[in-house]
């Protein structure tokens, strides 16, 4: 299916079908709480591991701070940044510790979404239901996740990974154009375009560069909080399913491309995506480091590990990738 | 030096010394900013590659919730993690997104110290002055660390971890008592007991197990908040110093032993590693799971990342480290 | 009823009867809002303005910090308090504005009901039901009280202010001990004891204090969060019905006798005052200076205003109560 | 001096001269925290009762929520509220308490300067002096404001408040434009407009508004946070200190205009207002619906109790002002 055979007035029926043909509810039992974190396993680690040659490692984490994405929309501010003591009260101040020792000692306050994170399976819901056929009720309360909370992932995620850039592979001057939406013809424009070390299988974190942060850090985020942005097509449903990838991060706020391309419509990739497929999406990934390395050897599979911080029963989580070649 | 030799009633005087002795000011130049990271290099990485052998990985933070050792002081509190919307308001609350999505989303207000954590370089200080010989004042401000923020390491902490069991090795059913100071000699007893695997070297990262964790697990961290623990005796800042690791992590809240060893102070060893020798330390580090499974396959060094998040500024930030064998 | 013919065994049943008893749902309409603060009316604040004869002025609000109440129960923290900048920032730091100007700025975390507060119409239900007969799901939901959030009744709280203090005209020093019950023979024993100035009826506002607060401030808060304490019966919900009050405070955590008069119990009174009386309930006043001052004059009542910072949606909210007399 | 007089390239200079004309800085005794609040003492508070006359209350507090005119410039963001359990959890989630009570609690984030609030004397220094000749660092440290902190005042604000409407006396349909700067002859010209009840005097708590709240009321505040508004002109600080009122506050989030009256500067009457008069500000409060009653009986003044939450070491703090007619 392409973008133009969707029917733009019928976002709910184009869900209902890609949800059924990328289910995997039932498929690693009714306990699971891992999705498809099952395809990553000790071989894809220890061939993740292998790739491991120059001992150079990328963090793919934005910086945390004000100058990110969020508005305030739903809630969501950037992180807010404050101390509890300074440089100044330990050398100015009067003294608080004993033989002259001075401390400086922080806080923070952020939405769980604020910048680089991994989403988790209790983040998106589909008329109610959550991933492997659960209750949405049973599952996210206002204490949280009770069942598939970030940190039951907390020791997963570290195997292979691979970048598929799609802003240097099809756009121009290495960004695709806000609006842009990648469909799998795209994705596998860009391996053919990248060569052997892009191919994408059975439990790797594959990684899709848009461009657009590069174009952010030139320009500023602005007030952006989910504005227009390249991103994955709902099309592209099916490839990530029969791929089996263990996650998926984009380098944009929203992993889709924005606006969504039916008429009246809110993430429906993220609606297949999370309840259905169990997929780890990761999102507001820094790839622009790793991209100019992966151009110049060009290798574009590498050693990931991408651990969030395991906040109990969070249904996102902050997450400082590192990528090593 | 042993810990009986040391003068009870003059902290200021020994740390004056140590820090005479192990100070790494100037070593990698007047801008320096990354302290004993600077041992960590892409060798080094290799070197952890190779150690990848089975691929299985495990977490080494804590879970970031209410359970923790904050009980209010120095206004640090446990992380407080709240839902901005749940699957109950996605199954039953008015439809707030259209085609019967749902979603849930969190937000986490948390000091920076409150779970397992690296320090950052900014976080102590000697009679006002920073690492590298900088005035506390020109480095930590209200607004952060200018300098020596945690992001200026977010790329850095991958490569060769060591685990020293001391717990195991010397202790009682595996965890040393509250109060014990862990010495030079109790350090180079355990890598005996160990083997080969456990020999600490430069560039190293090294994991100090004293149990203390596992005893927290079983009864609760109750009111805790810096009171009694095993740690570092003061006396081993040679030893941190002369091995040259990259950085040093326990499974406790302070590091040092608790109560300190002299009759008036507060973590003196801190005094000197943070300013004095630009070591990173990392605190409340879950080693148990990992320290079992060395136990069993009686290897104890292995590749670990440990990337914080990094918060622009932060004189300390979240982790979620994971060790990979 | 007295508390020793309450049957201890069965809370559910107690409640429901007193509940019938004590029920305004209707009283107002089916649109009300607003509660027992129907009562407080102009002629009510005329009232009170004419008791303001000296023009002395007393905050019943405790200071908001990190020495109150709470220890993490139930997410609740006590408030804690950060710099954006400081003094030192602004004599010391780089200059930040020009002309020599220099600004401290700061932040505030705190659940609503850290401190002094009110407690909102949307913050206890009964079996599922809100104030007014009222689905608690069409209330509050993860965005917040919809109807009754405590910004309804921003401009209302201000009349005629009755102290009984119940501490000083039964208790022992100005105190009555952890676990006492006050019954409605206590009150109008109080009533007695303090003379005319003290009468309660329709539309004041009653301050009830028992001297607990009293005994933190000497002994401090502890780890306090919910433990024994003085504080209304259970039985007293038809005496609160019947006077036509518009709102109570008292100088406790609770409110309610803690430990509840029934072997398995949390707060049973509230489940009948606040979504069937629609009674506004403060918590953790300090009522000691105006209760000093009120015994020296005799005289019990004065004007009140308890306006609440109007969070919009919030179940509860900060509140310095100001008392004039 | 009119504001056509300023030197608008010095404005050190004018801030310098204006400081010495209307310092406060001894006037109540070295030890003084109180500043301008001295002012308003208990008559004020009997001749402010006295003017309850019909017992109406308006409140003039802004809702606290994320449609505020912060955008998190320096850090401030809107009040950031979310809920630790909702109507939903206690409908439909699992049972949390005993005999079918259910509850809804709820935290609040919040820069103290987002919404409606006083600024406390600790806010503006004058190149590194605090009010009353004091040293910044000695007042303000990251511990929060150690002398002047905002609950020294927690008991005080009650007394006669005065209502002048420049935006309906001086503006067009009841609005300034933005970029006006009120002078003292406006403020006059409004005093005379609106008639005996208005007049301004020692001890009273003077209102300003400008209509720019009923404007954002109309249009959103979009992202405002500091943008051009109408306000007080530089030149009203002798005016302000001559009156010897006991506090002002207006309906801006800035108090003065902005932008401001020379080349290059930032809230130059701030900084002889706060730390050289000692004078008490509020800021972003909401003064339509007073102004309109005040409007249509003719009277401009009323009782006002304007209390600040009582945050240790606060250097602004919220409030929900009420005036009583």
């Amino acid at each position: 299916m392409t973008p133009d055979e969707l029917d733009r007035a019928n976002p709910a029926g184009a869900i209902a079908d890609a949800a059924k043909r990328c289910s995997n509810w039932g498929r690693w039992g009714q306990d699971d709480v891992l999705g498809t974190l099952n395809f990553l396993d000790e071989g894809k680690r220890r061939e993740g591991a292998a790739l491991i040659r120059r001992g150079v490692s990328f963090s793919l984490a934005q910086r945390f701070d004000t100058n990110g994405p969020q508005n305030g929309w739903r809630r969501r501010t950037n992180p807010v940044h404050t101390m509890l003591s300074s440089g100044l009260d330990a050398e100015f101040g009067p003294p608080e510790f004993p033989h002259g020792m001075g401390g400086a000692d922080d806080v923070v306050f952020m939405p769980l979404q604020a910048s680089t994170q991994w989403d988790g399976l209790g983040h998106i819901f589909d008329h109610g239901m959550a991933y492997n056929g659960r209750r949405a009720s049973a599952v996210v309360t206002s204490e949280g996740d009770q069942l598939t909370g970030i940190e039951t992932v907390a020791d997963r995620i570290a195997g292979r990974g691979v970048l598929l850039d799609v802003g240097r592979a099809i756009g121009t001057n290495g960004e695709l154009p806000d609006g842009f939406a990648i469909t799998a013809e795209h994705l596998e424009a860009t391996i053919a375009a990248q060569g052997e070390s892009s191919r994408v299988g059975r439990g790797d974190l594959l990684l899709v560069r848009t461009g657009q942060m590069a174009r952010t850090r030139r320009d500023g985020w602005g007030d952006y909080a989910g504005g227009p942005a390249p991103g994955l097509s709902f099309t592209t449903a099916d490839w990530l399913h029969t791929r089996e990838i263990a996650g998926i991060a984009t380098d944009t706020w929203g992993f889709e491309v924005r606006p969504n391309e039916f008429d009246r419509a809110f993430q429906p990739l993220h609606q297949v995506a999370i309840p259905h497929m169990g997929l780890f999406i990761g999102e507001i990934w820094d790839l622009d480091a790793l991209a100019a390395d992966c151009a110049a050897d060009g290798i574009y599979d590498f050693f990931l590990t991408a651990a969030p911080i395991p906040v109990t029963g969070a249904v996102g989580a902050p997450v400082n990738p590192i990528a090593i070649k």
